[in-house]
C-alpha cells in the first residue's frame, strides 16, 4: 500500500497552478510509492486562493507560511513564491526537517544560496529546473553520455521571449528587483545555465554584459555571456524578454566531432540530431520526435507521435523526485546542483560589472 | 454549487486512458457547471481493471456494460469501446435516456449509424472527434469563418501514420474486421473527413481507392480518395498506416483566393497562415504559434509560447460539451454530424468497389 | 580538340532564356566534347529577337523555322516554342537527320507523341524534364536504385502554383487551349508523372478529375489522380494553379519499407530522408544538402553547402545530354520516355472524361 | 553602343572560379553599360591556369602580376589571391589608376588596411562582401530602411561551418597564418560584421574569444563576440569551422520593437519576417520566398518561386557595381566601408587578448 505524502505548496500563481497539475496527475503518468495528498495551499492573496485550492483538490488554505513550519502533517514543502523568499522559506523549512521544493531561480544572491545548501544538508531538496524532463532534453543527455557528439567544440544556448509584443506582464514580481533579484538573469538565464552545466559540465569563466531597454527598470532585460568550458569547448548564452517574434525560444545547439544536437521548447517534442559519423553524403539534421518509442518517459505519457505539453515537464520532475524519494536514491538537480548555477549568474554578474572575463568560483 | 454529473466510462485501452485523463482535468481547465464524478469504468479485462480505476479515479468498476443501462445514478455514459460495439451500446443508453458521448468512428455502417442517430433523437450526444478542439484547429475554423481565405480551391488532408516502423501494435481489434469493421477508413480517415467537413463543408462526390498491404489483413492499410465540395472547391483524402516516416501527420492544406491555411497534428502547437491579400512581396507562409493569445483555448491552459498536448484535445472537446450540456445550447460534434462522416466513408467505400465516381448521399 | 557542335534554338520566351543560359553555361561547369556554337536564335517577335540574340550570344537571328530544316550547318535543333507547334517541328528536324531536343510537354497529345517517336528513332532526341536534374532528385533516385527505401507503398508528388497571387500572367499562350494543348496537365503535371515514372516505375491505372476555376478558360487549372503503380504501390498526383500560398511547390515524397524521401523544388538543395533501418528511438526525417560531397552534380558545381538554382537544372541536362550525344551512350529522357508520360497524361484525360479508372496502355 | 572594359583577374582558386562566372554571366542578367572583356587571367599555378582561362573565356594568361601594372590596356584589376597579398596589390594597381576589385577580408591588419584606402582615394573600388547581394538580405535591408523592425534591440550573427565532417580542406592557404593571415575571423567573421554593419549600423565596443581546436594550427578555428551598437541594441557573432551539422550557416536574427527577421545562407532564397504591428493573435514567423515579385533582383533572374544560387551574389555584386561606375554613382561596400570591418577585426583580436571589452575606434 502506497505511503501517504503530504504536500504543502506555497504560491498562487502560474507556478502555483502549473505545480498543482503537477500533484494532481503524477500518479497518472508515473508509478510512485505514494499517495500524494494536497494537504495545504498557501498564498497572500487571500480572495483568490479558496478557489484555486477548490479547483485543483488543496484540502486546507493559509495565506501564513510560518504556521507550516511546525506542521507534524507536513511532509514536503514547495516554494513557488516570488524568488526574494526562496531563501528564508527554505531554511526554514530545511530546518524543521521538511523535503523542500523549490522554483527556480533557487535563490537571488550567491550567498543566499549558499546559506539554503547548508540549511538543507540533512533534508531532500528539488529545485525545478523542469526543463530537464522535456523527453527531447533527457534524450538529448543520453546521446551524449553514450558518446554520440563525442569532444564538444561548441554549446550555444538562448532563451528568448518577447514579453512587449506577445502580451506578456508588464507590472509583476517579476520585472522588480524587489520581487524577483534579478531580470532574465534569474528567470530565463538560469534555466539555460542549468542545461549547459547539465549537458556539458562546468564552465571555468565567463564574459558578459546586461542590459536593460525599458524605462525605470531596475533589473536586466537581456543578458548575454561567452562561456568557456572545462571540457574545452566555448559557448554563449543569451537571455531577453526583447527578442520580439521568439514567443518561448529556449534552444541549445552543441557541436562535437561526431554530431549534433539541436533543442528548442517551442517544438519540445522534437530533437534535431546530426550523425557525423554517417558518411557524408547522407549527413543531415535529423528531426526525431521525441515521443518514443524507446526515449525518456516514453512509457509514461501517450503514444508515440503523440504530443506531450509544457505541464508535462513539471510532471516528469515531481514523478522522478519522488521516486528517487521512495527509493532513497540521488536526484539532480537538488540544491547543490541549483547552487552550481547560482555560482554562474554571480559570475555573470560581476563579469558584466566588471567589463571583463572572470574565472567561475 | 456546481451539480453533480455521474459519468460511467466503458473502455480500458487507449482511449479509456485518455478519457479518464479528460475527466480528471477538466475541471482544472475549464469552468465547468458541474463537479463530475467518476462513478463507474466498465472493462472486458477484469484483471486489469481495478488497476485502471485506482489509478483513475474511478469510484467503482463493472465487467457488465449491460448492468449499466438502468442505473438511476448515472447520467452520462462514454463508450470507448471496439467500434463494432459502439451502435448496440449507443442504442441501448440513448434508449434509457442517458447522456451518450461514443468514440469515433462513431458506427461501423452507415446503417448502423442512422439507426444511432434515431435512437438518440431524445438525448444530449457527442462523438470524440477531438482533433476539432485543437486550438490551431479551432483557430483556422475562426479565420475561414472570419472570411480570411475567401472562396476555397482546394482542400488537401492526409492522415499518415508508420505502424510498421515506429512499434506500432501488429496484433489487435484495430487490425481485425471483427473489431474495427474497417482499417484506416474508420480509424484515421474519418478523423480527416470529420475536420474537411468542418472547415469545408459538405461533399457532392468521391472517388476513391483501397488498399491492404498486409498478408492476410481483412481491412484497408490505406485509403485514398478525390472529392469535390459542395462549396466549388475540390480536395483528396488520404489516410495510411504505411507512410513510413511519418508519426502521426493528420494534416491539412486549404487554399482559397485570399490566402492559405495549412496545420499538421505532429506540430499540433503550430497553424500556418499564407495571407495573399499582402503586398505580394512580404507574402509568406506564416507559423502562428496556437498558444494565445487571443485564440482558442488560450484562456483555458497554460501562457502564450507554453504548449500543449494529445491529451488536452479530449480535455477541450468535454469543457465545451459540458458547458453546451449546462447551458442547454449546441454542441458539434454530435450524432448527427458522425453521420455526415459515416455517409461520405460508405460512399468511399462503395466508390472504391465500383472503380466510378460516386455521389455523396 | 573539341568538335564544334551548332545549335539552332527555337523560342524567345522564358524557356528560350533558360536554354541558352544553359548553351552559355554549360561548357563552365561540365567537361563536354563539344565546343558548343549558338548559331542560331529564331522566334516569331522579330522586333525583341535581335536583343535576345545579342545579349546571350547568338551569332545569327531568323524568324522563319522552315528555313532551318535543309541547313546543313546546324546539328542539333531545340525547340522551345508554344506545346502546339512541337510536332511539326520535331518531326520535321528529325526527318532532316537533325538531333532534336523539345520542351515538356512533349506533345499535345498521344497520338502527336506517337508520330514523334517514329519520326525521331533514327536521331537523338532529349526532352528538358529539367527536374532529373535537380541534385536532390538525383540523389533520391540513386537512394531509391540502392535499395535505400526497399519495397514502395506510397507515392505522393504534387505540383502546387499561385498563378492568381504571385504575380504571374493571366493571358499567355499557357491559359489557352489553341497554345498548350492542355493548362496543368502539360505544363506541371507532366513533370509529377515524369518523376513519378523516373523514381517509381509504371502505373498500372489511374483515376482522374479535371478543373477550370476561371471563368471563360479551356484548360484545366488544376488536375488531380489517384494511380497504381507496377510496383504494388499507390500514390497520387495533383497539380494546381490555383494553390495560393505555394509559389512552386514540386514535391514528391515516397514511403517504402525501409524509409521515406521527401523533396520539394522551393527548397530544392535539400532532401528529406527517413531512414527507418536505424532504431526506432532515433529515427527522424533527415534534412541533406544536397551539395555534396559524393552526391550528383557536387564536382560540377561549387562547394558543399553552396547552393545551385533552377537554371542549374537546365545546365545539368544538357551537360549530360552532350556527354552521352559524344559517347554514344543512352540518355533519358528521351522521346520515348516523353511519350510514356503522353499516354499516362492521355489516361488522366479519358479518366476525368469517363468519371472512372482508367487502365494506363 | 556600350563600352569595352576590360579586366584582369587575379586567381585561380575557388573564387578565382566564382568572380570569372561573374564576368561571363553579368550581362546576361544585367542591363550594365559596358561590353565585358575578360583580358587576362593571372595565377601562380602556369599548369593549370591555362585550361582554366580557355574554359571561363579569358584571352590571356600570366602568372606574374607586377606585368599588369602598367598596361594600359585593362580598366579594371580584380584580386581574388591569399589575402596576405591583397594589400601590396591593391596598392600598385590603385597607384596606377586602375579600378580595383578586391576579395574579402580586405586586409590582413587594420594598419594593412588604412594604407589601401589612402592608396585607393582617386579610383573606383568594391569589396567582395558578395552576400550583401543575397536578394533576401537586400529585401532584409529595405525592410529595415523602411521602418518595418523599428528601434532594435538584438542583433544576432553566426557564420557556422564544419569542416572537419563536410570534407572541407585541411591544408590549405586559408589555415595557415602565412597565407591567410587569422582564420575563421578574416574568413566568415568578416562577412557577418560586414552584414551586421550594413543592416544595423556602427559598433561601440566589443567583447571576445578565439579559440584554436586543431593541433598546431597557427590561426583562429572560432571566433566569438558580444558588441554593442551605437543604435542601442546588442549582439553576438560566433564564426567557427567546428560547427559539425552546420554545412554553411550564415545566419542573421534581428529583433526589433515593430518585428524580426531572419537569414541563413543555407536556405539563401528566403527571408523570415515577423510583423509585432498585426493583431497578436496571427503573428508568426512568415517565410517570404525572395525570388520576386518586387523584391531587390526579382527582375533580374528568373520568376517568382524560381531560385538562384550562391554564384548569383557574385553576379549581382558585379552587375551593381558596374552600374555605380557606368553612372559615376556610389557603391557599397568599397575600400572604405571594408576598411570599417576591418576596425572592427582588429577590436575583437585586441579584445580577445585583453581579456576584456574593447571599444571599437
Amino acid at each position: 500500500m502506497a505511503r501517504t505524502l503530504r504536500v504543502a505548496l506555497i504560491g498562487q500563481g502560474f507556478m502555483g497552478r502549473a505545480h498543482s497539475n503537477a500533484y494532481a496527475q503524477v500518479g497518472h503518468f508515473f508509478d510512485i510509492p505514494y499517495q500524494v495528498d494536497r494537504t495545504v495551499l498557501c498564498g497572500r492573496n487571500g480572495q483568490t486562493l479558496e478557489a484555486m485550492a477548490s479547483r485543483w483538490g488543496w484540502r486546507e488554505t493559509t495565506t501564513d507560511w510560518r504556521t507550516l513550519v511546525d506542521r507534524k502533517d507536513i511532509d514536503v514543502v514547495d516554494i513557488a513564491t516570488p524568488n526574494v523568499l526562496h531563501a528564508e522559506m527554505a531554511i526554514a523549512f530545511a530546518g524543521a526537517g521538511k523535503t523542500v521544493l523549490c522554483e527556480k531561480p533557487m535563490a537571488v544572491t550567491r550567498e543566499e544560496g549558499e546559506r539554503m545548501v547548508a540549511a538543507a544538508k540533512n533534508v531532500r531538496t528539488m529545485v525545478w529546473f523542469n526543463y530537464r524532463r522535456v523527453p527531447a532534453v533527457a534524450f538529448a543527455k543520453r546521446l551524449i553520455d553514450e558518446g554520440r557528439i563525442g569532444r564538444v567544440f561548441h554549446y550555444r544556448a538562448v532563451y528568448l521571449q518577447d514579453w512587449p509584443t506577445s502580451g506578456g506582464t508588464t507590472k509583476a514580481w517579476k520585472l522588480e528587483k524587489a520581487g524577483a533579484g534579478s531580470g532574465v538573469l534569474g528567470d530565463l538565464l538560469s534555466h539555460i545555465v542549468d542545461l549547459g552545466l547539465y549537458l556539458n559540465g562546468p564552465m571555468t569563466e565567463v564574459s558578459a554584459t546586461m542590459q536593460t531597454f525599458a524605462e525605470g527598470r531596475d533589473i536586466d532585460d537581456a543578458t548575454l555571456a561567452l562561456a568557456r568550458f572545462t571540457n574545452g569547448s566555448i559557448g554563449s548564452f543569451e537571455a531577453t524578454r526583447y527578442a520580439v517574434g521568439c514567443r518561448n525560444r529556449n534552444q541549445f545547439e552543441i557541436h562535437g566531432e561526431k554530431g549534433m544536437l539541436r533543442f528548442n521548447l517551442e517544438d519540445m517534442h522534437r530533437l534535431e540530431y546530426f550523425d557525423a559519423t554517417l558518411p557524408a553524403n547522407v549527413q543531415g539534421a535529423r528531426s526525431i520526435m521525441a515521443t518514443g518509442p524507446d526515449q525518456p518517459y516514453s512509457n509514461n505519457y501517450w503514444k508515440p507521435g503523440h504530443v506531450i505539453g509544457y505541464e508535462h515537464t513539471f510532471i516528469g520532475a515531481l514523478g522522478d523526485f519522488l521516486n528517487a524519494l521512495g527509493r532513497g536514491s540521488e536526484f539532480h538537480p537538488d540544491f547543490a546542483d541549483a547552487q552550481r548555477v547560482q555560482v554562474v549568474l554571480d559570475t555573470i554578474e560581476r563579469s558584466a560589472k566588471s567589463k571583463s572575463w572572470v574565472a567561475v568560483e
